[in-house]
């Protein structure tokens, strides 16, 4: 038991872990995971880790019909010294409470499911790989369970955090990707859902992925909703452009995810003294800007990559080719540095790494 | 086993039904359930009926995280001569495969769909309240159920169908409702998910509906999310409003659901030569209406309650009353002769209802 009433029941089965060197994302889970649930009388109780197992829920849960539920993504990493770090998780339950808010879930108690995550981490310690560019990431999420067909916030929930080691996802160097930007479908719209990590976001996001794909690309870049022609953000990350020495990126709009790896950018690029802005930016401005000759670099940004370098742009039957397809100077820079601070390789002026404390072996 | 190979295996241990003067809506669920599974390599297989029970689930289904699902809703009534009839069943399969297509799920035989539906409701035909406006409300559901956390079509998919006997939506005589037009949360917009039956779109709708009940709204009227001033549709029904004669409602514009209840309205009033448009109708327009002294019924229309009739509008701070808050002439008689077609007392002139059959009981 920890100080937060974290009851915990260890596996007598432990798994065989995967091989480092051919971790595929998101497809084998640790021994252990995180589990706490909700009822209008009682709020959110029970709070416990148990091993890593299926659950049992009714076929009327709310969650398979209304779709109620938030998630957060997160990564631990291993660093050279043998310490595992978390990069800014208070803002990852931050950020789970603001979906709460906008998916009527009751919110959590932040500082809990962060002892809950540490607690849980430290229990599946060995779990965390410690090849070049691996990681344990981390997801947060809650579902509601109460089995009842009417339309309305319901009166259960779970709150559950699983993990699973994961590859490099630069194992062969970085490479620039290709991406569509999108005329038919939109993602989100302001007075929607777009800011909130929810699932719905990513349900309608698959067939644009799936007619991009089909033709090369390997994502989609929204457009807003009501004009068809303000830039948004990418399928898991947000979008900078650095144009004639200035780094730009659209502002939060309320139908963009507010990305943890995207603030961290602005925050870094305005430590350097980089010009940054963050504004309303149209598709047009950039394809402009790259006949002008002043399109110099363009990159995603988010947990899973980090930085993403964007090598070619296609949209309304135009191809442009980005900084001739190679990664861009400042690109690379602020992968090297955020990765060297998630790491603990890099000085970290802002505070952002959190130390998993080991604690005494749990029997 | 049927011609389409639906597998079934009957409970030994009945439920007691609920009291039919009290039921709740989609809170009890009858003895069976039907399910099939999908999984790339094999396709929708090993269709069955088992007994109604919980389903086990890994947390890392894909449905808990991207909300890649679709549903929809139809009634079995029993008809004073014994008979269960279910109303355009047909029209709710092809809905769901369209809802798929935009999800992205493979699409499911219909007619084997509808062959399991009416196969799951003869197993369970004595579900059927009898009472007066009393009905079984099913529900057919699929979910994606690969457990894996990249963002792409899953692999694996379970389809399901599960019934609950519904109450009178109107057990104390029609009341009209009062609706709050919605002018800060958008439900959906052209190029979303609009026009699918998925999960997000209800999850996205719960904190609208939220703030309306607090001001003692039973609904809300959602306008399009581009310009904020044309009307697509209320919570979980399509809207009508007659004005000077005319009947007008939303044209099917790519954000709102195709309703089934909808459409039979209008072919209806084609029917019964009363003249029916279907086009952009902004809510200005509605409220100029009611100053000109044109606004004559509103009502929404939908399988929970098939007419629902308007009595109050609010939007802006103003608050008209429709019709004296009292149902309209024209809806009642919508109301009572859609219902009397459904229940098999009023003559068919389309062919709608579709019978039942019962079969030789099982074992
Ligand atoms: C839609 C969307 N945008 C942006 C991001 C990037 O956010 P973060 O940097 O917090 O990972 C993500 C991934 O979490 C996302 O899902
Ligand atoms: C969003 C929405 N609009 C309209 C309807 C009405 O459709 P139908 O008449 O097919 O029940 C429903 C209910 O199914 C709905 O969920």
């Amino acid at each position: 038991m920890s100080n937060k009433n974290i009851s915990i029941t260890l596996t007598t089965n432990k798994k065989q872990k995967p091989d480092v060197n051919n971790l595929v994302f998101g497809k084998v889970f640790t021994d252990h995971m995180f589990v706490m649930d909700y009822s209008s009388d009682k709020g959110w109780h029970d709070a416990r880790i148990t091993p890593y197992q299926p659950i049992t829920i009714e076929p009327s849960a709310m969650i398979f019909h209304y779709g109620q539920t938030v998630f957060e993504g997160l990564k631990a990493y291993f660093s050279e010294d043998g310490k595992v770090l978390l990069f800014r998780p208070e803002k990852n339950m931050q950020r789970l409470n603001q979906s709460n808010d906008r998916l009527c879930i009751p919110a959590i108690d932040e500082e809990l499911a962060l002892e809950a995550l540490k607690e849980l981490i430290n229990i599946d310690r060995e779990w965390v790989p410690q090849a070049e560019g691996t990681s344990l990431y981390v997801r947060p999420f809650i579902i509601s369970t109460e089995p009842t067909l009417g339309v309305h916030p319901a009166n259960n929930y779970k709150f559950m955090i699983i993990m699973s080691p994961v590859g490099s996802y630069y194992k062969e160097g970085i490479h620039p990707v290709k991406i569509a930007v999108e005329n038919k479908y939109v993602r989100a719209v302001a007075g929607g859902t777009g800011q909130a990590k929810t699932a719905g976001n990513y349900a309608s996001s698959l067939k644009a992925q799936e007619v991009a794909e089909e033709k090369g690309y390997s994502q989609v870049l929204w457009l807003d909703g009501v004009e068809r022609k303000y830039i948004e953000e990418v399928g898991s990350m947000n979008i900078f452009f650095k144009i004639n020495g200035e780094v730009v990126t659209p502002e939060l709009n309320g139908s963009i995810l507010a990305g943890i790896t995207r603030d961290s950018i602005i925050h870094l690029l305005k430590h350097w003294n980089v010009p940054v802005v963050e504004k309303r930016i149209s598709i047009d401005e950039i394809f402009q800007a790259y006949k002008d000759g002043q399109l110099e670099e363009v990159f995603g940004t988010g947990t899973a990559a980090v930085i993403s370098p964007v090598g070619e742009l296609f949209w309304n039957n135009e191809r442009i080719i980005v900084n001739g397809g190679q990664t861009g100077e400042l690109s690379m820079k602020l992968y090297n540095t955020l990765t060297g601070i998630q790491l603990g390789k890099e000085s970290d002026p802002f505070g952002w790494v959190v130390e998993v404390e080991q604690k005494v072996e749990h029997k």
